[in-house]
C-alpha cells in the first residue's frame, strides 16, 4: 500500500474495507477495469479476483467481445439481480461505491443480501486509474494531435463580429471530423465582459477589437479526454489587458515549471495561487489551479488548496489559473500535463505566447 | 388525487408521505418546477409551497435572472448546506428522492437532520409533468421541425456507398445549424445485418443496395426533445424486407389509431405486441413499444406490458415498434404523439410510408 493517499488499487479496498467482493458501477471505472464501453452495467468483484460483468440484452454480444473478464451475464433486473449473484457466491461483506450507489439500490441490495453486511467504500475509485500507462498517454496525445488541428484553424478565422456561438460550431465540427468522438465539455467561448464568467455558455455576442476572448475546450478520441484553454485579443491589448494575461502566464508558467514527482498537490496549487495573490489579484481567482484528465475530463488529482497527496510519476492534470474581473473580463491559461521522472510533459499543443491576433 | 397511478404533484407527494419539506435534486424536475438550466442545484420546497434554490456560485447571478423561486442561495457544501437550511427551517421530516439520492447524500443529511426524519419518497417525480402544456407542445413541435428540415436534406442524399458514420454527421451537422442545442440521444444509423442491433452505434459500414438502414435521432430545441426513426432500403426492396417492413408499419399505425384518453398503457403497448406476434415475429420484438418525451427524451409514460396507468390529454410519448432478425437486419418505425381530446396529434414530421429510396 502506497503512503500517497491519492494512489489506492482493487487489492487495498479489499484488505482496508475487509471484503468479500466489491460492487462497481461508476461506467469510468468499468471501463478502466473491464473495458466495457456501453451505457450500463454494474461489475462484482470477487476476493478471488475475478471480475463478474451484468449487462442487458443491449450489451452482451459487444461485452463479450470486448471486456477482459471472468463472466459476463445477461440481466434484466440490473440491482436484483446483482444480489442474488452476490448471495450465490456467499457473500458475507459486499462492497459499494458510497457517493454512486442509490438510496434505493442499497435499500434494495440489503434486503436480498438479508443480514450479510453491505460495505460503504468511501474511497474515490477515480484514483485506481491516477498513475497513467505508456498506452493511455499514447491515446491522450493523439486526443490532443485532434484538438490542435482544429484549433489552429479556429485561431486563423478569429475575427471581429465572429460570434461565440459561431467560434464554438466552428470548433466542434473540426474536432468531430478529424476524428474526435464527442466534445468532453460543453465548448466555452465567452467574449468581453463575459469573459469574466468561470463557466459561461456560448452566446451570439459578436468579438470586438481589444476586448479578451476565452475559448476553453475539448474532446473525446480512443475514451480520453483532451482539454485546453486559450485567451485572445483582436487587435492590439491595451496596459491593462497585457498586465492581467501576463500575471495569468507567469502563473502558469511557474505551476508548470513546479511539476516533478514528490510535490504536495496543494504547494503546486500555492505556487500559482500566491503569485497572483501578490500582483493583488488574489480575490479574482476563485477555482482550483487543476484537474485530472483521463478517461473522464475531471479526475483525479485535484490540484486545489485543499488537494490531497503528491504527484507521481505519470499522472496527468491540467494547470490553469486564471484571473476573473466582473464586468470587465477574465483571463484562463490552461495546458494538460503528464508527470514524468524529473518534470513534465506537456501534452496540450497551442501556443500560449501569442494572445494578440491580427486583425483581418 | 387522480385516480391515475401516472398522475402525480406536490402537493399529493406533500399529503401522501406527511413532510414537511421535499428536497429534489434531479436537473429535469428543477428546470420543470423552478426553471433551472444549469448543470447542478439543489431544490427545497416547504409545505407553504415556498420553493428554495441552492447553488455554487458559477450559476447565482444566471439562477436569480430565470429562476421561479422564493429564494436562491449561494452555497459551496451542497449537502451540508442544504441540511443546515433544513435545520434552520425546523423540518421535521424531509422528502428525498430515493433513487436519485446517494447513499452517502442521505447519511451525511440524516446526520444534520439528526434525529429527524429522512423520508423516502419512491415516486417517478418524472410523473410531475407527464401531462405537457399548449407551451410545452409548440416546443416539442419547434423541436420536430428542425429535426425534420435536417432529415429531408439527409434523406436526399442517402446513396449507397456512404458509410453510417458519414450519414449520422451529416444529420448531426444540420440539427445544430437549424437551431439544435445537442443531441438527445446518439444518433444511431445502422445499415444490412447491423440493423439488427436495438442500440448499435454508427460505424464505418457503408450502405448496400436491399438492405435495411435505420435512422434514429433526436435534437434538443429550447430545452425539449425530439426523437424518431424511419428505416429504408436503397433501391428495390425485395419481398422478406416489404412484408417485415409493413407489419411493423402495420402494428405503428394500429398503436397510433389506438391512442386516446382513457387508454391503458399496456393495452396500447398490445396494440403493437400482439399484431407482431400474430404475423409469426414476436419473438423478434423485445422492447416496450414507447416512452414519454419531452424536456427528457425517454420520460413517462412508458408504453410496454408493464406500463402502468393509462392516457390523458396532453401526455406525449413514442410509438416505435420494431422486429429484429439477427444476422439479417431490422426495422424500427418511431413517431412521437400528443394525446387529444379523442385522438393523437403526430409531432414528429417524417414520411414512413416510403422506404424505398431510388438509387442515384
Amino acid at each position: 500500500m502506497s503512503n500517497n493517499p491519492l494512489r489506492t488499487s482493487v487489492e487495498d479496498l479489499f484488505k482496508k474495507y475487509d471484503l468479500d467482493a466489491l460492487w462497481i458501477k461508476s461506467l469510468p471505472v468499468i471501463k478502466y477495469l473491464a473495458n466495457f464501453t456501453g451505457s450500463t452495467a454494474n461489475l462484482l468483484i470477487t476476493s478471488d479476483g475475478k471480475k463478474h460483468l451484468n449487462v442487458d440484452s443491449r450489451y452482451t454480444t459487444q461485452a463479450k467481445e470486448e471486456c477482459t473478464v471472468d463472466s459476463v451475464k445477461e440481466i434484466t433486473r440490473p440491482i436484483d439481480d446483482l444480489g442474488e449473484m452476490a448471495k450465490e457466491f456467499g457473500i458475507k461483506r459486499l462492497g459499494f461505491e458510497s457517493t454512486k450507489a442509490s438510496f434505493s439500490e442499497h435499500r434494495t441490495l440489503s434486503k436480498i443480501m438479508n443480514g450479510n453486511e453491505m460495505v460503504p467504500v468511501d474511497d474515490n475509485l477515480m484514483n485506481l486509474r491516477i498513475v497513467k500507462t505508456e498506452d493511455e498517454l499514447t491515446k491522450l496525445r493523439t486526443a490532443n494531435e485532434i484538438a490542435q488541428k482544429a484549433f489552429a484553424e479556429m485561431v486563423n478565422e478569429l475575427h471581429v463580429g465572429w460570434t461565440e456561438k459561431e467560434a464554438a460550431w466552428f470548433l466542434e465540427k473540426r474536432f468531430r471530423e478529424y476524428g474526435g468522438s464527442g466534445l468532453s465539455f460543453d465548448t466555452l467561448v465567452c467574449s468581453g465582459p463575459r469573459s469574466a464568467i468561470v463557466h459561461g455558455k456560448p452566446s451570439d455576442r459578436a468579438f470586438k477589437e481589444g476586448e479578451f476572448i476565452i475559448v476553453d475546450r475539448g474532446l473525446f478520441a480512443n475514451h480520453f479526454a483532451s482539454d485546453e484553454t486559450n485567451t485572445f485579443v483582436l487587435g492590439k491589448a491595451d496596459a491593462k489587458h497585457k498586465e492581467i494575461y501576463q500575471i495569468v502566464k507567469d502563473a502558469h508558467d511557474r505551476c508548470v515549471d513546479g511539476v516533478k514527482p514528490g510535490v504536495k498537490c496543494s504547494d503546486l496549487d500555492a505556487l500559482a495561487r500566491e503569485y497572483i495573490h501578490d500582483k493583488g489579484y488574489g480575490e479574482y481567482f476563485g477555482h482550483g489551479t487543476g484537474h485530472g484528465v483521463g478517461l473522464e475530463v475531471h479526475e483525479m488529482p485535484v490540484i486545489s488548496p485543499r488537494g490531497d497527496g503528491y504527484l507521481e510519476e505519470g499522472m496527468v492534470f491540467s494547470i490553469e489559473p486564471g484571473i476573473y474581473i466582473p464586468e470587465f473580463g477574465g483571463v484562463r491559461i490552461e495546458d494538460v500535463v503528464a508527470v514524468t521522472a524529473d518534470g513534465c510533459e506537456v501534452l496540450t499543443l497551442a501556443d500560449k505566447t501569442k494572445f494578440e491576433i491580427p486583425l483581418k
